[in-house]
C-alpha cells in the first residue's frame, strides 16, 4: 500500500483525500474470501467514525454468511454513526439468505458511502439509489479498476452470463509442453506445481480434455500445500469435454474423490460413462459424476459456449481450463479466455507439443493480444498473469 | 547498490567491510566499457588513499586506450600511495599496445589490491604475482560472480577459445514467432526492437541463417535509439550461415554497409556470392564482404564448431545469434549458447513457427535447463535473460 492508513493514534487525513488508501484496504479485506464465496462476490468494507478514524473492518467471507457491510458495521458499533462506508461494491438491496446491506447502512447512520464498483446485478443492485433517497452521499469510482480485478470471476459470470475462464499453461521458454516423446513431467518445479494448486483452491470448476485424461490420468484435485488429505480442500468441480466420450471409467477424475461432470457430443456413445456414473451415485460419496450432452460443434467437437453456459446454470462462477493445448486453442479462438496464467520454465526443449494448439490466427495482424497484469518468480520460475486487451482498448 | 560508498566528507568504513562496495563501484565503471573494448576485457578499477578514501576511479574505454588501472591511478596522484586499488580483474603484467598495469600500480606505491576475477589470459596473467613479490598485499574473490558476468563474453572468449554466444529471440506467450502464413512483422513492440538495436551495439557479430536472409531480407545493424545514420554506428560483422550459398547477390546484408562473411560449405557453389564479394571490395566500401568455406556437418549443413573457430581467429569475442529457429536449435544442441535473451510479447498465436526448432531433445529428461538471470518490462513486453545451468552446479 502506498497510502497510509490512519489509527486511532494518529491523526486523520483530511477527507477525500484518504479515500483511495481506505478503499485499497477494503480491496484487501476483499480478497481474503476469494475461493469461498462462490456464487457470491467477493466484498471488503471499511467503516470511519464522524472524525475519520478507522472504526470497523470487515469482508464477505462465506456465501450465506454475512455481508462485509454488516461485519464492518458491527465492528464499528455507535461509531459509525455519521460516519463514512467504504465498500468495494454498490450495497445490495434485496434480501436474500441476509437483509438488504443497504437498510443496515441506513440503520447504522452513516452518512457517506463511497462505492468502488457499482451492482451490474439487476437482482441485488439500487442500494445506492435508496441510500441517496434516505439523504446519504453516495460516490463511486474511487479504485474501480482494481476493485473490478478483484472481482473479475463474478463480474463475467454476472455481465456475460458464463463463467469467468482462467487458461493455465506450463511451458518451456520456447512454449513447449511436453518433449518429443510426450513426457512432461515435470517442466515446471515443485515451486509452480504448489502454486497451481493454489490457483486450483480458488476456483469452482477445472476443465481439461480427453486428450489430457489419456495422456496423464491426472487427479484434477486442489491439494494446497500443507494439506496432506486432498478430501479437505474444497470439493472443486471436475469438468471432462470429451465429445466421443472415449473417457476411461478408471480414470482417476471418476474415483468419486470430487464431483466429476463429463461432457459429450449430443449423439456420442457414453454408455460405459453413464453406468459408472450411475454407481458412483449409488455410492453415495462426497464425488458424483455426471454425463451432460451438448451440441456437437467443430472443430472441437462440443461447442464450448453450451459447456459454459451449462456451468453457469450450474452457479459455477470460475473455472480453470488447464488443457490440452487443442482445448485450449479452442477457448481462445471462441474469444472465452478472461485470463491468462503461465508458469515458465527456464528450459528449452526445441521440439514436442506447444502449450497452445490453433486458436484460428492465420497471420500476424490476427494475434490475440494481451496485456501482462503480474510478473512474479515462483522458485526457478516465472509465472506470468495476462489478460485479452479489453475491447475499448483494441 | 546495498552499500554506500564513501564520500570525502564521510567517514570511511573500517578496511575489509567496505570492499564489497567498492568492488561493487569498479564493476560499474567496467560495465560503462560495454561495446567498445572488445576484444579486450571490459575493466573498472577505484582507487582509495591511505585513509580509506576515494582518490580516483577508471575503466578500460575502447582497444588500445588506457587501461583502467592506469586511468584510476592518474586521477589519484600522489594520494595513492599507502592506498588500495580495486580493480575487476587481475592487473596485466604484459606490454602490449600499452604498458603492464602492476608495474603502473608498483610505481604508484599502493599498498593493497583487491581483484574480483584473476586473469585467465595466460598471455597478460602474472599481475598478482609481480605485485605480491613487491610487496603488495593481493586479495582475490570479492564480487566475483558480477564481475565474471559483467565479462562474460571476453572470458568465454579467454577460457574456451571461441565467441560468446547470445541468443536473441522474440516469441508470444505460447513460444511462437511467426504467424500460420509466415508473416512476424511485428511480434513485439517498437520498445523491444529498440532494445535488440542497443543489444547489437554491444556485440562484435551478428549471425543468421540463410532462411532468415530469404524471408526477411534483414540488414542486421545496430541502429542504437537517435541514430538516423546506420553507419554512424558501430560496423558489427554480419555473418550469414548458408551451406548452399543460396543468399541472393542482391541482399541487403551484401549491401556495402557493414562487413560480412558468409560461410558455405566447402563443396558448395558459390559462384555469384564470390563475385560480388570482390566487387564489394573494388568499390572499397566500409563494408567488405567474405565467403568463408567450412567443413559440412549435418543436420545444419555447417560445423557450427568451425564457425566459432573461425571468427575467434578474426577477434570476433561475442556474438548475437538472431535466428532463425533451425539454426538457434542446431546451437542449442551443441551447447554453444551461453545466454538467451528472450521477448516476450503478451499475445497468443495458436500456430507457426516456434522460436526455437529441433535441439537435440526427445525426452523431458534431456531438456536444455537454464536459469534466469534478469527479467524486465520493455514497454508491453518481457524482456527474459538466461543462462544455461553451469556445469559444477548440474
Amino acid at each position: 500500500m502506498s497510502q497510509p492508513i490512519p489509527r486511532d493514534d494518529e491523526p486523520p487525513p483530511a477527507g477525500r483525500a484518504a479515500d483511495p488508501a481506505h478503499m485499497r484496504r477494503a480491496v484487501e479485506l476483499a480478497a481474503r474470501g476469494r475461493g469461498t464465496t462462490s456464487p457470491n462476490p467477493v466484498v471488503g468494507c471499511v467503516v470511519l467514525d464522524a472524525s475519520g478514524r478507522v472504526a470497523g473492518e470487515g469482508f464477505h467471507a462465506y456465501a450465506g454468511g454475512p455481508h462485509a457491510e454488516v461485519v464492518a458495521l458491527r465492528a464499528a458499533g455507535e461509531r459509525a454513526r455519521g460516519g463514512t462506508a467504504y465498500v468495494t461494491l454498490e450495497p445490495c438491496d434485496h434480501t436474500g439468505r441476509t437483509g438488504p446491506c443497504s437498510a443496515a447502512l441506513l440503520e447504522a447512520g452513516v452518512a457517506r458511502v463511497v462505492v468502488a464498483v457499482g451492482d451490474p446485478n439487476p437482482v441485488a443492485a439500487g442500494g445506492a439509489g435508496r441510500l441517496r433517497a434516505h439523504g446519504v452521499v453516495v460516490e463511486s469510482g474511487v479504485l474501480t479498476e482494481e476493485a473490478e480485478r478483484g472481482n473479475a470471476e463474478w463480474l463475467t459470470s454476472v455481465r456475460l452470463g458464463r463463467p469467468h475462464v482462467t487458461w493455465k499453461y506450463a511451458a518451456t521458454l520456447d512454449g513447449r509442453s511436453a518433449a518429443a516423446d510426450g513426457t512432461s513431467q515435470w517442466i515446471t518445479s515443485p515451486e509452480s506445481r504448489a502454486d497451481v494448486h493454489r490457483l486450483r483452491a480458488g476456483t469452482d470448476a477445472i476443465i481439461a480434455g480427453v486428450g489430457t485424461v489419456l495422456a496423464d490420468d491426472p487427479r484434477l484435485t486442489a491439494r494446497p500445500s500443507g494439506e496432506a488429505d486432498p478430501g479437505a480442500g474444497r470439493r472443486l468441480l471436475r469438468v471432462i469435454v470429451d465429445s466421443d466420450g472415449r473417457t476411461p471409467v478408471s480414470a482417476r477424475v471418476l474415483d468419486g474423490g470430487a464431483p466429476t461432470l463429463v461432457a459429450v457430443a449430443h449423439d456420442a456413445s457414453a454408455t460405459e460413462l453413464e453406468a459408472r456414473a450411475k454407481e458412483l451415485g449409488r455410492l453415495g460419496a462426497g464425488g458424483a459424476a455426471e454425463v451432460v450432452r451438448l451440441p456437437r460443434r467443430e472443430p472441437y467437437g462440443i461447442d464450448l459456449h453450451a459447456l459454459l453456459a451449462e456451468l453457469h446454470r450450474r452457479q459455477v462462477v470460475g473455472v480453470l481450463l488447464e488443457g490440452g493445448p487443442t482445448l485450449a486453442g479452442s477457448f481462445v479462438r471462441e474469444g472465452l479466455v478472461d485470463r491468462v496464467v503461465g508458469y515458465l520454465a527456464p528450459a528449452l526443449l526445441g521440439e514436442g507439443a506447444a502449450a497452445l494448439g490453433p486458436a484460428g490466427v492465420t497471420t500476424i495482424a490476427g494475434t490475440h493480444r494481451l496485456e501482462l497484469e503480474d510478473v512474479t518468480p515462483i522458485g526457478p520460475d516465472l509465472r506470468l498473469t495476462a489478460r485479452p486487451v479489453p475491447l475499448k482498448e483494441k
